[in-house]
């Protein structure tokens, strides 16, 4: 099988690197590029290790396409989402636009009214962890954020085994890169160098969706506490989180559970150290580590923030969309060490 | 008046940069440097930057000296510590030994029993906040570890104020000098860079330092749960603590609260955005944040590691002692940006 | 004696930092922060560390002001710098604008014709090292560029002692304050983090001010290959010069030059080891260091960019210039190690 | 075909990238990973990112194996190595015992007799854009140094061809990975981050390399200037070469003939801009730039000191040596952007 493959929004790091992993990819044909600027240029003129000689386009024709993976920001392609899957394709969407279940949480923390709430109820919350019954049958596929991503499999084992009580503090470190490619301040080397930040401190915009996947995972609502994070790294992200534990449930009971959650997963992984986002870089793996300190159960979880956080879990939730190996595509090395 | 000042333990990083500001400080006369190697050479041979041309000695010779800063490991220099104090020359300490007051929390945490308990009973944590007091009349001045510096002044407002239940969550990260100079896998810049790990997570060394001091803001017992992060930088500490609010407690309220207990602190400022700890390498400054989510208080507080955590504090710790303005040889700009 | 001063253009890296460093100078009272943005602001908004309250006006106001420090980028400034020699106040140019004593290589390099060729002839280059007395005459300092200054402290002596040949190459190594503060893809984070890379290799603009200066220091024309990379780091300037060693010269006379050239000197000083730039990093240092290798003379000199290359070197013309002593103001530890 | 392989030394950076490559290559059998310590335990438990489980032996059993990669220190393995090759095994050396004809200049610059000068006349310098023949026939392929693959795949075309004077500075800038995975204060994170520095400044060990490599290309004796500084990053390795050009020679002459050496070379690519080091991480990539200014011809090469200057060139060497795709595990996309 050879699927057809567009990439919307081919020049930020997400959509980039995504695109450089379906062309490696031996069960993709990687057949259009699409991008705002520099329409004409080959992908790899932008991107040189893409290596990917496709020029950008400035539309997507979705004619004869399998999938598009859309890497445009929240609330920009809705629209084209919805016509993308009436025609047929498979959509796996990098934005936010449809990870809520709730339209009016997607009003609350993006300050719009929700662009395309009729594709709300068959959207698939796209974490192949949790969900892959449901991404096998989905027409879209709403990818998680890189913080939710870590947050999310770092502490839904506990909660579902019910170990710990349903209030969790999420304090998440990620590298610049997961600010995307745009100049601003707030990623120019000189002002994130040597400096580590806390911010959105009253309430990120990934607060809701980790409060509603943990929430399922729980089997009822889950209080969360989530702070981001900057760390002077261009990849990885740290979930850190913390969760009082039920009486009587101690350290190997915790590490239990997560042996019997993770058991067979290709790239959810336990480790018996806590896990260095260094080690995840240019991979899709999401080492975990639980450990228990003064009645709080202490969870980590570390990923690529532009691999299993995004572009990497792209490739994988399209591996179990169309039912083929976990790790095709996916069984690069990496920097190491 | 000019004091005269001795630094022992002068070629790591803590006692060299503590050299360095000493040598430079108005009212004091740096007399001794003393190392257990490169005896014989310049401090300035070592570690151009400090420019003190006084040798290395061997030992510490206490007649006529007014003060001794010991940047000795934990349980190297206890003994000695006592001897000093003995011969009537005011030590600062800036190891674990005498932080504790509990020589069976020294014990456990130390693996050893204390070296020298007598002298507990009246060694002052120097955390000049907190204490200053205490430290005017002290003899020995057992300076807090950096993490603890920041744990403590992030957190003890809330406590005293009673705005938070009495149990916090740390969560902080540090950069890399404060695992000191000696080389090894752990600090090899390969292994560090570009990559963030949690570590000591079922329990670090400072943290009955936290709850010692944390409890004595509250009033009562408060469990602390402390994980120590390592970030790819040299400098810098945040600490970002969570406690549950009281009930009826807003933010305003906890701002305020804030405030009011640093009011007049020339080094613990609260900003009205959190803190990056770039902002603070180089200099003694504490800048501290505070917001309220989802029912906790979300409270941050940035340093250097090597500055407040450890040198400056000292420095400021003697100017305490010793009646001299607060900030005198703590003017420094820093390497702004 | 205390010179009241003014900072125009003092919201980017180099004024700020030279707004922070005249606050703290004993004998200056910062009387004026002027920018083109956040005007009413005070300056310790934008840039917390330094700490000086002053509102950021819109233009400065000469009455009564020593000296003005612009640190505008080229060609902006040039009309008021004019205006303000006229009125009488001494101004340290920071930028490009009246470091070329020939108009046309200006515009051959600016693009530009010169905004006030009658200034250029009074203009000084303001380098301290070799221009010490022109300085204490001049109403208009141009202060050197930060590679120059690098490249030229590292190359004169040996072609002012007749050792080398008069052609060098220089291969400059320099963090990414270098770039301002305005973001752009070449200042991104991501971009330049873990990468090093050569620019404008056929070219810099700061090439002819090197050569105006190393054949002033040669007394002949001294042909120059200048070649910038951007290193990953904030701060921090390393200049290589290759020179080819004329015959009968070694090491030792190589050496001898240099320590002969650099006696006395408060800032510019020879290592017996190869200079980290790290070392330099919050100081007015220059370390420099002479080897001999293949027939060529390797010479090194390593500065902070925003200090000895910007801001503390026009603190120090400004001692020059007014008769203070030389390291006023100047005695920064800096953020050891 | 599938080609047995066994890596010595697996535990270093280089053994064990090497290692993770060829236990993923589709033509490679990895049979055997041997380290000095370690013993016992699988690969992956010390390197979790290689995923290989083989335990980790003491010695190699050479025994069916068609090749081993050697990752040993110089001086270290010699001895295996030559009872190896009479083995009948390949080997692939990564160290410096094989590289120089000259077992006098090993001498000079190693402080040793050369432990196996027997090999030396059959040994090939495994270079393939150069050596790609010698290679195909080789017993013993010794791979090059970092810095000798990017000097030399910098400066060899314009010397082939004639364009520049045989004489050439190189000027190298290597990430920290490069001195190995032994901690060292050369290594430390707080030593060399934030910080540049030239060492080795009166002739490094890869010096007769570049020379023997460069004088074979020239046809005639080529002096060498070359002086290699630290970088604060990871990994990747920057050449800048400067050569004085022929009378007559230009800009577009010098790059017509790089067009013409590169053409056809699946990792050796002239680029249109200046390379980037980070451009190259986790690929086999070798992106070389030409320019012309001062009379010079300025050349520079980018790598991944770890991929193309060792273990990725390794599995080059090894693809040609047996006749497979010269690409053959090594399209890995690397941690883009």
């Amino acid at each position: 099988m050879t699927l057809r493959i567009a990439v919307v929004g081919a020049t930020g790091y997400a959509g980039a690197y995504c695109a450089g992993l379906l062309a490696r990819h031996p069960a993709v044909a990687l057949t259009q590029v699409v991008a705002r600027s520099q329409v004409g240029q080959p992908l790899a003129a932008v991107h040189p290790r893409t290596a990917v000689p496709l020029p950008l386009t400035a539309t997507v024709d979705p004619t004869g396409l399998d999938a598009i993976v859309s890497a445009l920001p929240h609330g920009v392609g809705a629209a084209d989402v919805a016509a993308w899957v009436a025609a047929g394709v498979v959509v796996l969407d990098l934005s936010a636009d449809f990870r809520l279940r709730d339209p009016a949480a997607y009003q609350r923390w993006y300050g719009a009214p929700h662009p395309a709430p009729a594709l709300l109820a068959e959207a698939v919350y796209a974490l192949p962890e949790l969900h892959a019954e449901a991404i096998r049958r989905a027409r879209l596929l709403a990818l998680p954020g890189c913080y939710p991503t870590a947050a999310i499999l770092a502490a839904a084992p506990a909660l579902a085994a019910g170990l710990v009580e349903p209030g969790v503090v999420v304090d998440a470190k990620s590298g610049v890169s997961g600010r995307g490619r745009s100049p601003s301040l707030g990623t120019h080397f000189v002002e994130v160098n040597e400096s580590v930040q806390a911010y959105a401190v009253e309430g990120h915009r990934h607060l809701p969706e980790i409060e509603q996947e943990l929430a399922a995972a729980a089997g009822e609502p889950v209080a969360v506490t989530f702070v981001p994070h900057l760390v002077p790294m261009s990849r990885g992200l740290l979930a850190t989180a913390y969760a009082r534990l039920r009486p009587g449930v101690d350290a190997a009971a915790l590490r239990a559970a997560y042996a019997t959650a993770l058991a067979g997963q290709p790239f959810w992984r336990l480790l018996d150290r806590p896990p260095a986002t260094g080690w995840t870089v240019g991979t899709n793996h999401c080492w975990v580590h639980t450990a228990v300190q003064g009645g709080h159960a202490v969870l980590s979880a570390a990923i690529d923030n532009l691999g299993k956080g995004t572009a990497t879990q792209a490739v994988q939730a399209l591996n179990v969309r169309f039912g083929l190996a976990p790790d095709l595509g996916l069984r690069d090395l990496g920097p190491m060490p």
